[in-house]
């Protein structure tokens, strides 16, 4: 193994200069805020968790999670989401806090391998988890949610489409009885958004003409509330039907709240996450191939800590939203260099905390005695260059 | 091995409540504002570097780094603190950026081992690296900054204590010429606050009498600018004397900047990161045991990325503080209520809108046709409840 170079940083992880820091700390600040006003209280977990717990919970993969040993020999890893942390949370310090629970985060998480395929091995979300609450009422209330921090974050046009893993649960058993490897590979193809493989996959099964045709359908069950309807001739099987009536109530649900231009039914959509256990979204901006926000419900993990509860919540993907977000700027207070020498050394201190106090910024630099030029090299980017010398003040041209 | 219980976390790592996280992010904000309005400039890096580079460059002991290996192989640290990664980047990506570089950031650093003394194993720091600048005057901003930084942030009672590692390094090599070893030894004790056991140390090494007058005189050298007139007559040592002179210059500008209240010059002081090659600074807060701020000068860290530049700067242990802001409370929105029914919804979540928009906090929740009575279990905490019931808009009492 050769050794890295001195300037070199591990791939898939980033280096967030000045410019790229002020996006990402005010898309983290205005979701935060867009969370907080919905009720949600904000959570910070530690970045290492055990394996045992949190790892096995969590639904990545073994081989995607980061993991170290600590003192005593005990596995940890890098936590690959919140979702998992949180829900040991709620189940050891708030376990006496009464449901419904409204908890929001802004955190970054590991993923292993994904830096071989370009993508983050470290990447920052933001998000909110609503635990204890069963309802349609609850899932609209998150993709509503989730709707409005996007738009409080600055991501002006974007869909979200909506899914649930009962749907294509049911289906498929009916479908494909007793044969849950074709349901899986069928499924693979679904998640992976690989149409023709899935097309492909499905003459390969050599199912009945009529399957074959109700399976392919499902591929145009994409649109608004009227994809329900279409679905619920589709199947005759009690999962599926249930899984459609209640991504039909979220409809209802969202249009109260008249955020349904936003909202697309996709029946095709199965979430990344394997705790899914009902309604799942993704969140699509114009001109980005990937998702900027996820979620769904979750009803079994809470189990796996000793509290179970229904849940279900999203996260945004904030890292990846900063590239939605370029050439817009924060407006800057005004920046002020102040140079000094010793003779004017307390005057210009003094003068440096005043402007400060008004919120301008202000960077002061010693020069030498007499030497006004002495501050050329640092002069671009300041409104004001005052300078203290001698004992007598100065403005100076930029 | 036996498996950690469920809801279990590694120890020495931390869950942050929503009553914390609050108290966190405000010191947090609070801080880095304070650095912004001082020219400082925030940046980001990874959570993981390489072993190799950063973990090596580090001060933190090899057994205290906590190690994972990559996909590759390669191993890699969780960061030990936030000095070695900006200076790596002030190196690479920064590097045609002209000297002097303010930066500023706020992050968690790891440290293995430290969790068996009941310390934190992650924890969060706020701070600022000022490089390209080898004066007295760049050092007494970083001091005067770590000052207005947590004041800032809300610490009223504290001491920032400076000392500068070339006194001791040329007293002792005055005092114990060639004998590295003993003159160790002793800052380990100066290091660790442990005098009685520097004095038996002093007593174990037979030094001649004014020697060990002289050594042990040194742990009186603590106070205003007076002790740097003593320190002068104390050794012939230049390093020695020229380490005071600094100093002396340094409290000379921390008088312009009127923060001089807050300063003690501490001679034993003897930072606690390796790299420091000149001043050094810690503060203390009232009734705390351990430092909420430490930094110095360190100007040979650079040289190892590649791009050799003097630099200051520090690290406010941020989550300590937290610590001293008990029962502080930032002032909290009012917080509304509503409950509605099927027929109410479309109102309710209206409502809800315009209270958000308003700045209000709004928890909405959906309660079975005419059951007033059905939000009982959550009114606590809120300044306002609401229904919306059968289509029409109810106050209830608390």
């Amino acid at each position: 193994m050769s050794k890295p170079k001195v300037f070199e940083k591990p791939i898939g992880v980033k280096d967030y200069l000045p410019h790229a820091v002020a996006k990402m700390r005010k898309v983290e600040r205005q979701a935060l805020d867009c969370m907080s006003r919905w009720g949600y209280e904000q959570i910070v977990t530690p970045t290492m968790e055990f394996y045992d717990t949190v790892g096995v919970a969590s639904s990545t993969s073994d081989q995607k999670l980061f993991k170290l040993l600590n003192n005593r020999g005990t596995t940890l890893v890098l936590r690959s989401d919140m979702t998992a942390p949180i829900a040991r949370v709620v189940s050891s310090l708030l376990k006496e806090t009464p449901f419904p629970l409204r908890l929001s985060y802004h955190a970054n998480v590991f993923r292993a391998i994904e830096e071989e395929a370009g993508r983050d091995a470290e990447f920052y979300q933001t998000g909110v988890e609503l635990v204890g609450d069963p309802s349609a009422e609850a899932d609209a209330e998150v993709v509503a949610l989730a709707i409005a921090s996007l738009k409080a974050a600055g991501v002006e046009r974007f869909k979200i489409a909506i899914g649930h893993v009962g749907f294509l649960n049911g289906l498929f058993e009916e479908a494909l009885p007793g044969q849950p490897e074709a349901q899986e590979s069928l499924k693979a193809f679904l998640l992976g958004r690989d149409y023709v493989g899935y097309r492909e996959q499905l003459r390969s099964l050599s199912l009945t003409e009529p399957v074959q045709r109700e399976l392919e359908g499902i591929l145009r069950l994409r649109g608004g509330q009227e994809i329900c309807d279409q679905a619920m001739q589709l199947s005759e099987d009690a999962t599926a039907k249930s899984a459609i009536r209640h991504l039909c109530e979220i409809w209802d649900v969202l249009k109260a709240y008249g955020v349904c231009d936003h909202v697309l039914i996709d029946l095709t959509m199965i979430g990344d996450f394997s705790y899914y256990t009902g309604m799942t979204f993704e969140g699509y901006a114009a001109d980005l191939g990937f998702p900027v926000v996820s979620g769904g419900r979750y009803d079994n993990l809470l189990t796996q800590f000793g509290r179970p509860a229904p849940a279900t919540g999203f996260a945004i993907k904030t890292t990846r939203i900063l590239e939605l977000l370029d050439g817009e700027e924060e407006e800057q207070p005004e920046r002020v260099l102040i140079g000094y020498d010793a003779k004017g050394r307390s005057e210009a201190l003094a003068e440096a905390q005043r402007l400060r106090a008004q919120g301008a910024i202000v960077v002061t630099e010693r020069i030498e005695a007499g030497d006004a030029d002495g501050l050329k090299a640092c002069r671009e980017g300041f409104a004001d260059v005052v300078t203290f010398i001698g004992g007598s003040k100065g403005e100076q041209a930029k």
